[in-house]
């Protein structure tokens, strides 16, 4: 998303650790104007400092300050910003520094606003932008170029659907939202029923999607309407890219999802999971809240207790012994019987 | 896609029985408007009853009329449309009381239409759309916002290509196929050349993608064209959304794939398959037909009988016994040396 | 990628040798039009031949002549190209034969070009393109119909971007580059800073994307802008459709990487690797120079020596024992703990 490349006036240490909640060691008259990393931060930035690995970066900053806990204080050499919470003060500060590019509000005459459709005089509308008829486009709305809001879809105050971004027919997405380039939110679940002669007869999709606040859908995201209700997603949702959500399926709130996870239809997640990139997870299952899922594990059954969960990964070895190893896999169950007919003998 | 949310003005159950060959225990002049859930339905309402865990929804119905099999008949308080095949029933009375949106004919003048392309009259072409030189549309097309239609395509009668859908040159298109939002047909297959020095030479591709008639293609869904022969895909194949399908490939007719498979160069898959979500699929391979591939199964050699297969994905467990099997993994091969040496014990 | 069918004046066998570094056995007067397979060429044709399988349809071809190795020169019924590369000589006879088609400089009238941007007179804006401000088109681009590039975006010489395309703001891509359809290069990375209360805060994703020269990008492809710094692609690298590049990774020169991949932030990926599809790679680890990876590997640990690697695809049998099979493997360390038992057993 395009933000300015830094804060023209400069904000001082002084206001952002009031902003912020953050303990000011150091002047709070020095001005900054932008984010850096320590090793390349000059006197105009503000770096932040969350792991030891970058110990000796914080030693030799030439930053004008820089965010971090109390238990490092010792070892920043220039002015800081003291929070128990580094990483979220410095997103608030670079939020505070590299704001959003503001809006430039009105409809491109190479945009196309269906009539019948509102669109608040706020909104910025790009070119190639398609709003369709009874679409609603609330307050401080911004579609990229080639954005489609399909008819009868609304879209929440301050919401940004960046760059080549399908929202269905009737769609419903809340304030403040952020949606990335070519994401697709309301295509048409996979509903196909089987005929005798071994077609498929397409099932209506009938439902829409339901979007809640501060939600943030990827790049190439595709999330399906629901077949006959909808797909809902919680606030506060994040959905990283390139991600399949199926018809039917509610995600909760607070919940993330790494790239290339694939959800299929109707299924439930609950609130503040966190799912690690290209899991799969089966379709009219229950993930209940609070659950962890690490890289590539497929859910094949309900998760009905909070906790971690894996499975589906093998560790990488080099190729020649895990041509052996997986060969042996198939012959496992044989391998447990082996055993136990030798465990039977005295 | 865009339906109506209702019949306007209604459809008889006498008229759906008919249309639908079922068999209606109930008043034939009563109308009704949409398809709902049981739980959902009021007295404009066709319902359907599939799975005996919607039991007690039935029970309690307030739909006009409930679609369901003659064994649960008895079970239905309301009007019943009754037939040996629920499903497909539903999916022809849910066509029948929401239609597809009707084309509104026309170029809209935002769409680009290139000297020399044929576009029936009948045709819509979205705001965006662009049609290259010497594509044809036949009758009935519809073309969503920011839809491009390479050079040479032809479109056949009947097919709708929703948002910013790119078909390459000289694609082939069937009659009434569905291509979901930012699908892809006809990219350049992954054709590389290695060199000495380690770079890669491009190698042209220079074959198309023909789609036979009836197929539906998922949102983001990648189908390359061939490097000097066509990719192939059948009719009636139903692909859903993320699906890569690489150059030359051909998939048989009535073959349904879900979402995020992956089907590597010159792979030949038979004829009503039904591959579930996250498979792989390698090159220059052959899957006979009627073969049904279990979610994220890897397929490394031809498959040449019917039947189910699985494989690639591991059972989900708690995190802790997670890491100590896999890690065990690694040493199977291992493992089974030494089980045969005890069995060699005497 | 648009190309000419064919050559309309021919060019001579040869030229063709001449151009290519190919030893001639036939008459070099010989003109050919086109490349095709050598089952399907004509007299007016070049085919290639690298594969024994192939070697009755060398036996039996009508082409006008074939690209092939010395070793297999006595079969070949007709003219012959010889070459030590056979695949590389055919890439570039086939470039020869079937030239990109030439740009029709000129920016669309349904194109949008921000005041303040760069747009060189030899480039082609198709319709619906809109390059932001500040954004500089170098010699020879093409932009395909709806591509967007980004404010203070540049595109290199001679870079084609086709439809549908989205670059970022502030990305550098280099020259002679592709990038296929619906490919998004420079959205935001995933990150997120989480809450005491369990939501989630969004990290300014400030660094940007920068792409070497002579770079293929496949469709619908996603490679995220970085954090601070930016993600690097370097030249010559190879990506394949529908791949995730997270924040700040950095791809080494001609390294390959097949479809389906995801690739998690930070990551290191070093030169001339070639990783198969589906593969992932976790963040904040490196893989050294030279690696190969199998396809579906996932790498969650850094690789320090060149070789070859795999892991996590085990093999693909009939469902029933596979079942066996992977419910065994959640016991595999307490198998492993009953034949060391067992061993000990005098």
């Amino acid at each position: 998303m395009q933000r300015l490349s830094q804060h023209e006036r400069g904000l001082t240490l002084g206001e952002l650790a009031r902003r912020n909640d953050c303990d000011l060691r150091g002047k709070p008259d020095i001005r900054v104007h932008r984010v850096a990393p320590l090793a390349r931060a000059d006197s105009r930035c503000v770096a932040f400092f969350l792991q030891r690995a970058y110990l000796d970066d914080l030693r030799a900053t030439s930053a004008a300050a820089v965010i971090l806990s109390e238990r490092h204080a010792g070892e920043c050499p220039v002015a800081a910003l003291l929070t128990p919470d580094p990483y979220g003060a410095y997103a608030r500060v670079a939020d505070d520094l590299h704001a959003l590019a503001p809006l430039n509000p009105g409809v491109h005459p190479h945009a196309t606003v269906s009539p019948g459709a509102a669109v608040d005089a706020s909104c910025e509308v790009s070119p190639g932008a398609r709003v369709g008829a009874g679409a609603v486009l609330e307050r401080g709305v911004f579609l990229g170029p080639n954005v489609t809001v399909g008819a009868g879809a609304r879209i929440g105050e301050d919401s940004r659907l960046l760059a080549n971004v399908a929202i269905g027919e009737e769609a419903r997405i809340g304030r403040r939202c952020i949606v990335h380039p070519s994401a697709v939110l309301g295509s048409d679940g996979f509903g196909q029923a089987p005929s005798e002669d071994g077609s498929w007869r397409k099932i209506p999709q009938l439902g829409s999607v339901r979007v809640g606040d501060d939600v943030e859908i990827g790049a190439g995201a595709v999330i399906d309407r629901g077949a006959l209700e909808d797909t809902v997603i919680g606030d506060g949702a994040r959905l990283d890219n390139l991600i399949q959500v199926g018809h039917n399926v509610h995600i909760g709130e607070h919940t993330a999802i790494a790239a290339g996870c694939m959800i299929a239809g109707s299924a439930r997640i609950g609130r503040r999971c966190r799912i690690a990139g290209g899991v799969g997870i089966a379709g009219h299952l229950q993930i209940c809240d609070d659950v962890v899922l690490l890289a590539r594990t497929v859910v094949t059954s309900s998760v009905k207790e909070p906790g971690t969960y894996a499975g589906s990964m093998t560790p990488m070895e080099e190729v020649a012994s895990w041509r052996r190893n997986a060969a042996r896999f198939r012959r496992l169950d044989e391998l447990y019987r082996r055993v136990r007919r030798l465990e039977r003998r005295k």
